[in-house]
């Protein structure tokens, strides 16, 4: 048995209205790694540490989610990616922070937590070690794009306005850009035929972040969590992610009422909510369970088991062959 | 009850063969801090965040402790200090990474802490935000201190030396100089009049770090964590505290069964081991427990309670009442 489950974030208040001109886009990646990732998992051709890898560097590549190209951009009209990665069988982990000009984050973290130490390199010096390492180099004008510079202009437009609040900024995002919040930071779980796990998390973190500010998604232990019994990738308000451990959390309710991987993921949501925080959870148990919860309006999600591939965007959830693959999803 | 622990680091093989030559000034040092906060804290005059907060800020000027001035030098001889707080109530927090030249980094993280948003600062923009909240800033030559120099040098010549490894380098240091592998790290947690616990570290990480290095220090779940059991300061191998999750297990630990904290920590030491990690940590549960248990040669350690100062290095402990102080410590 093996499963892949990948979110591209979650956000967004209040019923989801349906899907938006660029929502299929977001789903038909999803699908084609589901697509193309689900059979060399199930066929033991990857195991579940490269399975997340290549998913999370496929959305990292897809500039509709807000990781790689396609981050969203700074305060400073520049774009600082962070990404982690952990494997079930020795916790072994890799975490990058900050960097710029890496192509694929995700590999980074990848390859540092090959390297085994140390886990975490932060900004200038984990794109040197990707470099030094062979992993693609690339401009800030190729990771920005139209999309994410018009978010920007939005939100320091909204931000200069007299007496503006955060939640107006976020407001006008999400309307005329068919965004919730702009999240979409970009995650992956993996259970392989051996019974290994793994989880990868990847994000450019939010619209008019501050400069040097650090979220959950390359905190182990908070944004992605991975050991003998669980993989966790999260997506939501980092801070109060940080603040609840959350995606550990998560392993030590599963741990405290074994085979409740549902249970476990919405008691940690429900912690998270005190400090601010909502979002969702993508989550893998050793025996096979999967839970994908969250409490936005949405959460992009996608999973593939036993050869079918689902993937959901608000409640709803859409079912397809792999064979149909790009004929109705609005795939360019 | 008022309760206020140190670290001062923990570190070594073998059996602890006595103090060094440096070590009276290393124990003066948190029996100065205990001997002043300890009664300020029973008094209900400060609170357990800001104990913790002046007690890291004075290990941090004493250039003995590896935090602040004293640093230990990283690969390219500058100094890059982590930081991280945490308080129970509402499970706040702020953390400062690879800050350069903010005197306090712990001041910093604490500013974050109360600012609310973001949890986490790097690198620049940390220092920046420090100058800009009115916190001291200080030179490279100011952090430098000849014995982190010696330090520094005798691990690039050693590192430099065909077949060497790094433990011979750490052999070298533990004995030429006092040190026992130089790590030092600084931690303090605290219980205050009213029931609130809070919890903080501080570090310049390790002697020849690589550039762009994070350790578990300014990792929220890692190094620190506080929540409305238990405050827990942790000080060794940073990366299989972060794999391990560890300051945050010591709280699942102590739920799990609840009211035995010396249990929680000693489980926690040993799951940090398979990991290739080392050292210990320092825990006062709500109830007024405290555990400072270590698996290595020795951990600096202090402790105040019920007017009651105690300090440690190896298995020994040493009392001392107040009034005493710096009369036979060695204090210059």
């Amino acid at each position: 048995m093996a499963i892949l489950a990948l979110h591209g974030g979650a956000g967004g208040d209040g019923p989801w209205r349906g899907m938006t001109a660029l929502d299929p886009q977001r789903l038909a990646c999803m699908e084609r790694i589901l697509h193309d990732l689900g059979p060399r998992l199930e066929a033991g051709e990857i195991n579940a540490l490269e399975a997340v890898t290549l998913a999370v560097e496929s959305m990292e590549d897809e500039p509709l989610y807000n990781a790689g190209r396609g981050s969203v951009l700074a305060a400073d009209e520049r774009v600082y990616m962070d990404a982690s990665i952990m494997q079930g069988s020795d916790q072994a982990a890799g975490s990058v922070v900050n960097v710029e000009s890496t192509r694929h984050p995700i590999r980074a973290a990848h390859l540092l937590l090959k390297e085994g130490w140390p886990v975490m390199l932060n900004a200038a010096a984990a794109d040197a070690f990707a470099e030094k390492n062979g992993l693609e180099q690339v401009d800030l004008d190729w990771l920005k794009t139209d999309l994410r510079q018009a978010q920007w202009a939005k939100w320091h437009n909204e931000k200069s306005r007299p007496g503006s609040t955060d939640e107006d900024d976020e407001a006008v995002l999400d309307h005329d850009l068919g965004e919730a919040e702009g999240m979409g930071t970009v995650g992956a779980v993996a259970l392989d035929s051996s019974g290994n796990l793994a989880a990868a998390t990847s994000t450019g973190g939010m619209t008019g972040k501050p400069i040097g500010r650090i979220g959950d998604t390359p905190i182990i232990g908070a944004g992605t969590w991975c050991d003998p019994s669980v993989a966790v990738s999260c997506t939501g308000v980092g801070e109060a992610f940080i603040r609840t451990c959350a995606a550990h959390e998560v392993a030590v309710q599963l741990r405290n009422d074994s085979g409740n991987l549902a249970k476990a993921c919405d008691t940690v949501l429900e912690m998270v909510k005190p400090m601010g925080g909502r979002g969702g959870i993508i989550a893998i148990s050793r025996s096979g369970e999967v839970a994908l919860p969250f409490q936005t309006m949405l959460m992009y999600r996608g999973l593939w088991r036993a050869g079918r591939i689902t993937t959901g965007i608000g409640n709803e959830e859409y079912s397809s062959k792999p064979t149909t693959l790009g004929q109705n999803t609005g795939l360019p």
